[in-house]
């Protein structure tokens, strides 16, 4: 059955290891899987004063249409990017309630340091959970040294990584197959 | 002796309670304590491959010539709002070297809620020890329920957190005493 996966992508860089990472991912998921990528960097800061620009409104859009929120973080002075943290304040705020609450999400991190988003992935495991994600959380993913093993444009040269990226997205496939199906 | 202490206020509302907090905490301080505040709301989202804007040279400029960083926290989604962490992020990436290491730093937070931004506190705390500043790390001040308590122009009725609020900034004025003696 069709599913739509909305990725997040948490580095702006051109050359990002967690845009060449998602290239990587998204050529992994099974083939009715619809990729989108969710549009954050035009976000404000989030704030409740503000009536929500048109940015927004296309945003919540892509994220209630989602089956699926997949993460992919880099690691900044040990925790999420801002872009992230706003991106996710937005969608929790959508006017007609939450889509977050229960919907299944994945975390992925690629960095260049020999910890591989640890840090930041544990804090956005912990937000993730606080908004009502269905995280699926196992197996994880952490790319250290990024800069040895990713290449753009969706080659990862480091197969136990890939043996765990196929099976987060099988994981993620099935778990949501499992919601459609009800 | 003269401090200039630099205020982070993390919630982009004209009624914030943080903003209140911060009109409280800033007529506790001792009377040599000259306050600024930290100019953080046109920060673009940090990306590394942005030519730095005026606005990053300004607050570059900011976070140098403080003695003290003063962080006020909301929490948003159990953790810290986008933009302060966007600002701790420009902060770390001066081209002179990042001014965070070493410098003092508190962590005050008012919320809504009945844990008075337990959790952003938490990860924020984190994230200012990654940095390498020298956190003052007590006593901890959290005011929850600020509805109730906090009026708009500096009032607080809560004389617990007042008294917390005034040996915080006198640890943090002997912290920075002590620093610029040497």
């Amino acid at each position: 059955m069709r599913q739509e996966w909305l990725a997040f992508i948490g580095s702006l860089r051109k050359g990002s290891y967690n845009r060449a990472l998602f290239d990587v991912f998204s050529g992994m998921a099974p083939a009715d899987v619809v990729w989108h990528e969710a549009e954050i960097r035009a976000l404000p800061f989030y704030n409740p004063d503000m009536a929500p620009p048109p940015e927004a409104d296309h945003f919540w859009q892509q994220v209630r249409s989602a089956d699926a929120l997949v993460f992919f973080t880099p690691e900044y002075n040990g925790s999420i990017p801002a872009v992230l943290k706003n991106a996710i304040d937005w969608a929790s705020r959508d006017p007609q309630g939450s889509p977050l609450v229960g919907k299944p999400a994945v975390v992925l991190g690629a960095s260049q340091g020999l910890f591989g988003t640890l840090r930041s992935q544990l804090h956005l495991r912990q937000i993730l959970s606080f908004v009502g994600m269905e995280l699926v959380q196992r197996p994880e993913v952490l790319v250290s040294e990024a800069h040895l093993k990713l290449e753009p444009r969706g080659q990862l040269n480091d197969p136990v990584a890939v043996r765990l990226m196929k099976t987060l997205a099988q994981n993620l496939y099935e778990r949501v197959g499992r919601m459609l199906a009800v």
